[in-house]
């Protein structure tokens, strides 16, 4: 079954073709500056990127350039669109509504809409590229893979604020978590790779990109996460804050007269790493300024690390023990600097380091502790699409 | 010596003399409403409480009246004023001027005003304090101890934000945490107390009261503390939220039609276990209401202690290891319920612990962990106007 797996926004919309059987990626590529001038990028897997510049007003046209090029004669990925069997959509919010993926229907889009709420600049634009998906596609079913679902298992001592309870009541204010497709992904396959059970396991996961967030999963399912309401909360990333003191908000609106969107837009867009180095966001580029001498790089690399450690340490304690802690995603799979500092607070748990194998695992799985390591360290790269496609396929199979 | 201990807020001002050579308090009390009316409550040790309802427009006549009623022929506790040897201050926010106590010389209080950015609220109380002494007691020494100044040791992973590093630099926007009296005592008593060597020593000392922090304690030093710029940060308090995603900030602005201070007024005194439950911030009536099953006590005990079991174990992974888990001041040292959760969580650090001790430990110094439990867990009342007494006593003998 070929999946064909979108994840939209409001101005641009990356996507996979996907072979369910094989799992291998039959073509990927992007649509950036849509509404603005717009811009394609397609690869068959094995050709080279093809980079066309053209007007694409909305998202039905840019689906409509990428559908084109997927079944294009000369570097097409399939000879027709009736070879797309199911579209996989990323959704970023389900609110309370979403437990699982789920078969987009006409109610469950009306449900979704009722989240926008929660995700005002992200859930209106997944709708968007399904309603463009189902114009054109109109006979092809869909699914959607919501970002907050695998969280939706969390306890109330893990979900609920220390706010008034009428917020919750009236507003839905909680924590939801994000990045769930690939802490299901990272848990799952930790516990395979690894050989536990998952359904007796213990595992965290610190899903490290430029958005940042860490999971504590508990016999396969999602008991806490570091991400909130929103995905500002928690970890320090790339140019968001994480956790700060909420007071500082206030501190700050008044010494910088900015209003509460001005400062959301500091703690969104400025902050982080980036605003802490004055560098980059990009930890390559900290990295070579930590090597170069640059003090506030080698801070932001302490601290981000350091953070890292702490949530590892409460999510031990969530958990009562852990069995194993996997990192992912950019930082996590290919920065062995920030996996060497994490773990170095982590030896009180029995953790010991396979410092050989940690120096060289960019990207790969592997295990990064020592054969006695009493907790195992693995890094397991991440694969949204992949599981977006799995998802899918499940349902509509 | 005989050391009058003020600590002084804007309406109100809490004293005890405390003899320090047997550390007996001979007297203590509080003026309240100041400005307002007036009220002063004065006990001699062994007397019953007097209460005078009287007119006190200005802190310098509530202190007038305490000094009247110290020195007072009947119930006085002293015979003059001449027996009053030092003064120590309570003062919130050192900023990152004082890492210790300090003698109230000119240059200094300039020095704490110039911190008064800082704590807009606690800290010009805390000066218009020191002035009324001034006055009423020119020729007495007086020491200012701040509830910053432990958790100056703290190293910059711990301190700093993931914010603009702009914001450090003109404005020092960090964690500076509170309660460091307490942290200092009780740390400090811990190790006494369990026979070890604070200079070699992994100690967390969470100190639950209506406002609430906890400490990461490594070799005698405070290495990371829960409260932040302010005293908003960290557990779920009483009346203040804690941690919380910063993005709700914006979210409930906009649902409830407030502005930052309108925020800030909710975080800081409708929410915590009070705006969770809308019963009371009083862990009695929450643990009542927990009992008669009222599901919103229930949650808001459960929230609490989970908060207090993540944060010791973020500080375990921040010292690599601990030795020893201390409870104190109001909730920490009489409500075994939450004591109890809290130890739930750390059976993974060998914490085992005795139920026995734990359930009849109100108050008192105790060992609630088994003789053969690998982290001691222990209970030590913490005294800040004792230790304010002791950190004066040391500056002026």
């Amino acid at each position: 079954m070929n999946v064909l797996v979108i994840n939209c926004g409001s101005s641009s919309l990356k996507y996979q073709l996907i072979d369910s059987e094989s799992e291998a990626v039959l073509a990927k590529g992007l649509c950036e500056r849509i509404g603005i001038d717009g811009r394609l990028v397609y690869q068959k897997t094995g050709l080279d990127k093809e980079i066309t510049e053209a007007a694409m007003p909305t998202h039905k046209q840019a689906i409509q350039m990428v559908l084109d090029a997927l079944v294009n004669p000369k570097t097409g990925a399939i000879a027709s669109l009736s070879e797309i069997d199911a579209v996989g959509h990323r959704v970023v919010h389900g609110g309370e509504k979403f437990a699982a993926s789920t078969l987009l229907t006409p109610e469950v889009l009306k449900t979704i809409e009722e989240c926008n709420d929660l995700a005002p600049l992200h859930n209106p634009a997944n709708l968007i590229g399904i309603d463009a998906c189902k114009e054109l596609m109109p006979n092809v079913p869909m699914v959607g893979v919501f970002d907050t679902a695998f969280h939706q298992t969390m306890p109330k001592k893990a979900y609920l604020y220390g706010l008034p309870h009428e917020y919750y009541e009236k507003y839905k204010v909680r924590r939801y978590g994000f990045h769930g497709t690939s802490h299901s992904f990272v848990s799952k396959r930790t516990a395979e790779f690894l050989g536990m059970d998952l359904k007796n396991s213990k595992i965290i996961v610190a899903h490290l990109g430029n958005g940042a967030s860490i999971s504590a999963v508990l016999n396969g399912e999602c008991v806490d996460t570091s991400m909130g309401l929103t995905p500002l909360e928690g970890l320090v990333m790339g140019t968001r804050s994480g956790d700060i003191d909420p007071a500082i908000m206030e501190f700050i609106a008044k010494k910088e007269n900015l209003d509460i969107e001005g400062i959301m837009n500091v703690l969104n867009k400025k902050s982080g790493v980036q605003g802490m180095s004055g560098l980059s966001s990009d930890f390559r580029d900290l990295q070579a300024g930590h090597e170069a001498g640059n003090e506030l790089a080698t801070n932001a690399i302490e601290v981000f690390s350091y953070r890292v450690a702490k949530y590892i340490g409460s999510y031990v304690a969530a958990m009562n023990g852990v069995d194993a802690i996997a990192f992912t995603a950019g930082i996590g799979e290919n920065v062995n600097l920030v996996r060497e500092k994490v773990m170095s607070y982590l030896g009180y748990l029995g953790v010991t380091v396979n410092q050989a194998v940690n120096d060289a695992t960019h990207g790969d799985e592997a295990i990064i502790s020592t054969a006695d390591s009493k907790v195992k360290v693995c890094v397991i790269p991440t694969n949204e699409e992949l599981a977006i496609a799995r998802e899918t396929v499940a349902l509509v199979k």
